[in-house]
């Protein structure tokens, strides 16, 4: 069991439970969080947990050239299982504010809808899941167990000093957790379409090709590495790494840039390189994926030698850039069955599980326990006028009180 | 007829004809003129077209953003044909000085041979022609016809103040020519082996494709100028140009830079570019090449439209970078005959005619009147310990005066 730290008492006291989504929502707005500023956007929140009796603590995580960073661990204790919401106050900058029809920072209601950076990535999220908490205190008291809010301020920025060691800080202090929703804004088009239950992994490498520089007018004297590079490149492009699973779309690989940074047109360069990235599904892992890309770049390589009829087949490296994810899928049927039940419930229609589009904290929460993702709907994240109507808030609290009255009953 | 510029008077007098190539060698590698420096080698070489009682001029080039470069033009008039030899007295870095067996500006001697940076590219070949010329008077007195030198100090640097502009004001000034020597080095192996009677041209373009930047995660929302980039160079590169003609080698393209500066290995870029540069050969203009480019580019976007089901063709721009150099061949029998029947009654063997390699100044003087090229053996142009064999110098100066006497005969 956490306790408050005693350096950290600076946050809004409130005579009242956080019920009105709107409400949260508008205050969290009002602090202009832009990663990795706090903005006081923690403070406000940890206002609202302290009304539903929570514990909570403010680590700050430190490392050599990145910001520090503000992060927030709360606890609404009680024996039982142990749901933690998790999520981020921390939100991408307004970009041009004059092209907004309402100021990013100021939580303005028009024709139905708040505006505000943050309102549905994923300040409107964390809004709707604490008056979710605090609507079921007010009716039922304390849950049958544990609800804890993992939030960081480091989702939008290099997300060094965030999640992964929050996770981490609050494992060496006991905590264990049963389940997990993150809040992140996973409908495409109408609030209960899609909850995600998984993501495809993601792996970035790159080659590097080593030539012989030399004289355009010499090519026989040198060896121009272009050529090999793209050979290397359209092996991994040529064919597809799968058709996708019963679960997950297929694989894709992008090359996201290729750069020789030779400005001399009459010299062939000595090296190019180029960076791919994969998303890919559960028929690889990080290793099997691996040794498939060798095997595909050794074999055009030979190909390319026999056909060159060269000695040596082309010279060339690749490196592994930054830390790989896997893929992962949540079978975890309590979670996802009341999750989804919920949504019929409160909407009327089931949602979709998918594990379609880009990678979220998820993929860390996952080695701790089995997690999903369900918020808003994500159609104006980081983008110029980012807006939620006040009906998706209102409907996505109930969703996520009913959720939490079926998995604590 | 050109006068003594009066502004001009600081070169060496001397009281001898400069008869002796390696003496007059000597003392041009012992001015340090890396380009764009003058290095008082054409003070020198001003000292010596003086003792054959040559006219001399000195026009020095200027243009922004590049250093000013002097140049020297000279001239043994007479009346009858006009012989012009051209060549530069700039000479590349000497680069690591300590890596060499001499010093690159002693003009060392040992072992037969005389060691020194533009020992064979190419104060050897202006070396030469001057005791060539020097040797003729003193036997045969003043040529009927003119000899003139057309001699710069920026054929190793970007090339602008130089040749194409001493050109042009020497012919604003009433010159003409009736033939050229330049005197590079253009034997491989054995002086004697080569004679370039013409160059292949040179055309650089720039492909930039145009796609949709984008999440790796959604690639159907973005576009991927990358993998259209490496196809529509495919269409440059799959079949070959010629197979080669009568004169020349074969047409060939050398992707010299791909470049797409992304760093964001999440991102999908919205803009990739390449340059290629092709040396082709007497099968093509300029403008017929640029033409089957364009073709060639345009199927291939048409093939990669058809077989992505796209609507539109992939969006790319090609630009033409810098002057292209078109292929020229040198037709003038007594020029090519001349020369060829000099190398032959002086070494034994009849010279290979050549068209290979990179261009040079030629390419500019061919506007103006036939010209070949011919000096040293180039094997160690360009390298540490770059050298010349004495003997080559006298037999380079017995071929140039075989040529003259031949030529003004
Ligand atoms: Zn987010
Ligand atoms: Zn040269």
């Amino acid at each position: 069991m956490l306790r408050d730290s005693s350096l950290m008492l600076d946050y809004p006291l409130r005579m009242t439970l956080p019920t009105d989504p709107a409400a949260n929502l508008a205050e969290l707005i009002r602090c202009p969080s832009v990663t990795p500023a706090e903005g006081r956007a923690l403070s406000v929140l940890q206002g609202m947990l302290k009304a539903l009796d929570c514990t909570v603590e403010r680590p700050v995580f430190s490392e050599e050239g990145t910001p520090d960073i503000e992060n927030l661990y709360g606890r609404l204790a009680g024996e039982g299982p142990h749901l933690m919401f998790a999520g981020h106050t921390d939100v991408v900058p307004p970009g041009d504010e004059g092209a907004w029809k309402h100021p990013p920072f100021a939580a303005a209601i028009a024709d139905g809808q708040m505006y505000g950076r943050g309102a549905v990535d994923m300040k409107g999220g964390i809004a709707c899941f604490v008056a979710a908490l605090a609507r079921y205190v007010k009716t039922h008291g304390r849950p049958k167990g544990s609800v804890s809010f993992l939030i960081t301020g480091d989702e939008e920025g290099p997300a060094i000093n965030g999640t992964v060691k929050l996770l981490e800080w609050a494992v060496e202090r006991g905590e264990k957790w049963d389940a997990s929703i993150v809040g992140e804004p996973t409908n495409p088009d109408r609030l209960g379409d899609m909850i995600k239950i998984g993501r495809r992994g993601s792996l970035t490498g790159r080659i590097t090709v080593n030539g012989r520089q030399g004289h355009v007018a010499y090519p026989h004297r040198a060896d121009n590495p272009v050529p090999s590079l793209m050979q290397l490149l359209g092996a991994l492009l040529e064919k597809p790494f799968d058709e996708g699973t019963a679960d997950f779309q297929p694989s894709n690989l992008e090359v996201t840039t290729i750069d020789v940074g030779n400005t001399a047109t009459n010299v062939i360069p000595a090296k190019a390189t180029a960076v791919f990235n994969i998303r890919f599904n559960d028929t690889w892992s990080v290793e099997s994926l691996q040794a498939e890309i060798h095997n595909r770049l050794d074999r055009a390589a030979e190909e390319n030698r026999l056909r060159k009829g060269a000695e040596q087949p082309v010279d060339f490296d690749i490196d592994w850039l930054g830390r790989p994810s896997p893929v992962f899928l949540t079978r975890d049927e309590k979670l996802v069955e009341t999750l989804s039940a919920s949504v019929e419930a409160v909407v009327g229609v089931r949602p979709e599980l998918s594990t379609s589009g880009g990678t979220s904290d998820a993929r860390f929460i996952k080695d701790y326990c089995p997690v999903v993702e369900f918020g808003l709907v994500g159609q104006t994240m980081h983008m110029v006028d980012e807006r939620v109507a006040l009906t998706d808030l209102e409907t996505l609290t109930q969703i996520y009180l009913r959720f939490l009255e079926d998995w604590f009953a």
